[in-house]
């Protein structure tokens, strides 16, 4: 990632100011605002701005819990019992902003989550940078050959090396294109006076998916930890993963005892069906269980026994 | 509106802290933070959070607009263009939570805009407050004649002074006939110490809908833009538009730029239909024009000849 | 339930339409389509509406699938697999819309569910049926002395009598004076014919929460299963399980291949912490455990030993 | 567009059902359910399910104001009514569902209305299609001069040619070097024996953003109108409301009361600002006025001369 001198410089002036507030505030979180963090070869997140604290949803959940609770739970009581029972409503009352560079292919996994807030760059109306994401050779990997949406090994050699320069090459000849057919280069010099250039929502086309784009992003904090839930696990792909990761530091910063209980009972944990719970049942009272038996398919059986650590009950 | 001297004292606490942010902040909002701003008899709202202010709408727009508006167009210029257009996203990007206690059969009113988060005060965890919403007399209307959902004159004499009897008694006594069968007095204490009371989730179908309830809500600035524009109009109901007339003064304190915007295009604004889009332009023409070649019905026909202050043309 | 002859009228009529569609159809729920399904003293459910079967989940999923599946998965198994994986975009292909009669203070829970689409019975418009919820003697149930938002046991003898005198009592005069301040009774005749009534909007808030409201209310099944999760789930009201358990029959009903997955994996399945799973790798292996040693609350310990049939391991 | 003999097979499998059903059907909509609709040069799309009619609307609509309206309006009016005073709940009663091909970067405009339901073909799984949209030579235009997000004259001659030559080898070019990465043809044969492709998340990035993808896509009616409002404009990009200008038929043939009413007070309707209302006050008064006094900006003034057809006052 790299940023102008221009925007760099707005960035120092966001984090120079200093401003007086009655609200509540998330001094870890104040820490890193506006802070750039690089992700992948090209993108970064940003926190732009946030509201409310772990108080915030202890606040919120004593209002529609009214006097009762105040005296009897500790507030990381209150937050721990909340996460594990779905308590959804108190964690919606934090909301979080994100600015977000990521390429293209990614935006698109991204936005499925509907609940957001979204301003995205528009190529409708501007040129988009001349960025696009290259993998590093460790994320170079092959198909997976037993899971139709995964990865295998990864790609060494000559093909690897055949890979990145097809990626490198093709991106950068359509970039190049595209700056033909609008007849102006991104910094806007005009390149053939005598011609109009192509209407910018139109040329956008011909860029490839792995082109970076922007957006501002903005979601409450139970919709964040849906997001993360799906997109830090591990069959989430690499590279939106990275992006999620990113984004855990800053809800261990912004809430650190709401990130503790979801950890806990979110990330960590499991679900286990009616079937795998008999099934539990029975492995812990020591009695004989058996996949044919338990009426998991095979598939739900290794699942369950990975969870609990069964290695040598794979079938 | 009477706060106890606890809550009180909760609210000058918020009020004293002074902390510091990098975030951005809307002074004049700042300055009634937390407070309560009494609504009705016994009813409030108080900001209790906010994210953002006007130049975050700016901001987000200029990532979605990129390099493009930072030369051409002041900030003002660029949300009355936004607000004109319908451009939605922009507006979502600032956030607002109040704290607001209101009867229950507003509360229902309310509830209807979904695109909120709440906590409301569960009757099924604690009691409710002694305190139902007596109309002043003023507003004690009868229903209207035209309109079905509306109101007409005033009720005066001995008609309205039954009314307000019928409506203190009632509620005095199904809320007496609550803390009975609660065996449990509001102020916690036991009413009789040989009998259980019945739970407070069945108990509490006694209360009327005049009881007031209280809540978190908490909404972006386009959808509070939305509400508002149904719930501080004519023809919304007079106790719903006490709260809404309220909240529309935070929104100035809040974002003043766009609250002007949406005075103009919003509130003080108008819609016309293709047929009486041709109907204005043959009377800018000074063409002759009537109801019965309009394609208009006589309501449509009224309306429109009100917004355009044609007072001798209703029919 | 008592419906009054020209409700019953209509019903017969719609259910005795034959008509011919090319949509996909789901003949189990045909067969209920349009019955009012009693509920409590005076409510009901009516399927009115429905959208798609257990096909068109397969097909959703196959589009976003691609070529891969078809050959490899039965429907079965397509469908069991997205239920297991969280994959919640194909539930959302289906909808289905309900009549509901419900009374208030249900309708007041059931709202809080923001997914769905709501038309409701409106009562500044109208005048609302006399009809209120009394409690069956065996759901007259004292406040429970354990769980602040729970019930314990039943009422009995002379409190029970009261308990319910007082709900009737109160009910009926507090709807004989909504009816004496409208000036109009429920079958529209006027009370004095010299007076005007005081506006319906204004009137109905001297009713009680346990009075009957109705509304439309339509869900596609990826909500309507988080609804029913909580809401059949013994955690939640009587009154409001009544009216889960209903409609998980006609889920069973309209798609029975997706309503046996949810059985397994939703409703009778579970979730472990982290910690828990540790608890249960530990027990599994015959290792010792204590409630002191896990980290897991007092509450949590029993809550998992429940979970697992471990009842010996209460504390 | 072209569909395999395969997938025509499978649209005439579906289109050839007859089954009876009890819910309200649309008998136009009923014969073209299915069909594949061509849009642009690849795409289509398809009504695959739908859910009520112009009656559902009225009859949710009566359910919230009881027993009111149904002897003084018929449904038409009462569906003009509820059009023209924006009540929205009603219109969310009916449902659609299509089955939608198109290009990428189209996929990416359209998914900003985040109400839908969508299933997308996952190239995460599978190929994607040999397939990418090139523009008719009509619609080959230049980037606005006085509008940066619209389109000029058409492109003519040598540029013409040039920049369609370029859009296709380079598409071409890109889908080549995919199915090189992926070591594997769209037919499903291996390219070479002795390597393993590259992973399909990962291959997908080098594709164009006119490459072709599909979804499922459902909304109810509501959404779907405000989606069509938008996206049927003249402001909006051609290849948008290309796939917009062929839903509106669909509506016509599904509800077509609703149709009548939505043309008539939203796309054929306009909107006032308060500063506009007075300005056309006073030309129907016959009163000088002038841009500089309106308090209008040039643009606004020249759309509101525009819109109720004062050419001459252009300034």
């Amino acid at each position: 990632m790299k940023l102008t001198t221009e925007q760099a410089k707005e960035i120092k002036d966001q984090q120079s100011q200093e401003n007086k507030t009655k609200r509540v505030t998330a001094p870890e979180l104040e820490k890193i605002l506006y802070e750039a963090i690089p992700i992948l070869d090209h993108g970064f997140i940003r926190v732009v701005d946030y509201m409310g604290n772990d108080t915030s949803i202890v606040q919120a959940a004593r209002v529609s819990y009214g006097k009762g609770t105040k005296k009897v739970s500790t507030d990381a009581g209150l937050i721990k019992y909340l996460m594990r029972h779905w308590h959804s409503t108190p964690f919606e009352m934090c909301e979080i902003k994100y600015h977000v560079k990521l390429p293209i292919f990614i935006a698109r996994q991204w936005i499925r989550h509907r609940t957001a807030n979204v301003n995205e760059y528009s190529a409708r109306y501007s040129i988009l940078d001349k960025e696009f994401y290259l993998p590093a050779p460790e994320n170079l990997a092959a198909q997976s050959q037993i899971n139709r949406q995964g990865r295998g090994e990864i790609l060494e050699g000559e093909q690897a090396k055949k890979v990145l320069e097809l990626l490198k090459s093709d991106a950068e000849q359509t970039y190049s294109n595209y700056e033909m057919m609008l007849n102006e280069r991104y910094d806007g010099s005009v390149i053939d006076d005598k011609e109009v250039g192509l209407a910018r929502e139109l040329a956008r086309m011909n860029l490839t998916l792995n082109t970076y784009t922007q957006w501002y992003w903005k979601t409450d904090l139970l919709n964040l930890m849906n997001f993360l839930r799906l997109r830090a696990d591990h069959h989430a792909q690499f590279e939106i993963r990275a992006y999620a990761d990113a984004m855990l530091d800053t809800v261990k910063r912004w809430v650190p005892i709401t990130y503790e209980a979801f950890l806990d009972y979110r990330v960590g944990g499991t679900e286990v069906s009616a079937k795998g719970k008999s099934v539990i049942q029975n492995l812990i009272k020591g009695e004989q269980v058996s996949a044919e038996q338990s009426g998991l398919s095979k598939r739900e059986w290794n699942e369950l026994m990975e969870v609990f650590d069964l290695k040598d009950r794979l079938i």
